[in-house]
């Protein structure tokens, strides 16, 4: 297992992820590139970190094909994985501090890769689970297409 | 959303559902279908409730790459899953009854598709949840390459 990049170096560094992410294409090849799919964990990590959620979700693809599955249920599209990130998250208490780690990366077929990893959210109540990302490179950028999230039994509420 | 068949007209049907999953190519052309997709959640409810619990696993692929994942972790290959599934429902009282409800159906590349949706399990202590499936045609066949299971938070053992 390797841990993800989440302290970036700077402000500006923590900006650049979240631009890059959020508009930068990813490199001309059609294939996506463990450093590709990292970088975004690192994006999403750095939007949280510096709680910008609206960067956050500018890692997950735009359009109306993207799903979020987690067991409250099937979430369509980024407007409304915005609106439960809001919701589920309000302030810098309930986001805490972000840090994935990679279990597994895996190239699909072109264009499209498998990501699976570890969150843990340190807080007053630490939250931590596990994720699977599909990626896709669209538009010249590797966006997630689908991510299905499993916080941890023994940190859920109750 | 769909209601997965998952009341086989009768053992032969029971048998050629698990035994299509299990070994026979799933058409010729390289893109996956819905109803194969389908075709794979009614194999498993097959196999599943007539007690096959191997029958259920060779829905999955069966080399090195496949994995599982759930709030326990990554589990990696058939065989392990088999021993997860043989471990964790010993008994038909524990496997109690299995039923799927398609969420949604996409196709990601060629030969890639992905399946979400619900399970429930009727027995004593009902279970349910949400199941995210990357699907591959490999070797002619429609096998499960991930599958990521959640549990939902009011059916879960405390």
């Amino acid at each position: 297992m390797r841990r993800v990049p989440t302290e970036p170096a700077s402000w500006l560094t923590a900006s650049f992820l979240c631009a890059a992410c959020a508009s930068a294409p990813s490199g001309s090849t059609d294939g996506i590139s463990r450093a590709e799919a990292e970088g975004v964990l690192a994006a999403q990590a750095a939007c949280w970190n510096r709680g910008d959620l609206r960067g956050f979700v500018q890692t997950y693809w735009q359009g109306p094909d993207l799903t979020f599955l987690g067991e409250s249920g099937l979430t369509r599209g980024a407007a409304d994985l915005l609106a439960r990130y809001e919701a589920g998250y309000p302030d810098s208490a309930a986001r805490g501090r972000l840090e994935f780690t990679v279990l597994e990366f895996r190239p699909l077929a072109s264009g499209t890769a498998l990501l699976l990893g570890t969150y843990h959210i340190a807080r007053a109540q630490p939250s931590r689970g596990v994720f699977t990302l599909v990626l896709q490179r669209r538009e010249g950028a590797v966006r997630i297409v689908h991510d299905h999230s499993t916080e941890a039994r023994d940190t859920r509420a109750r």
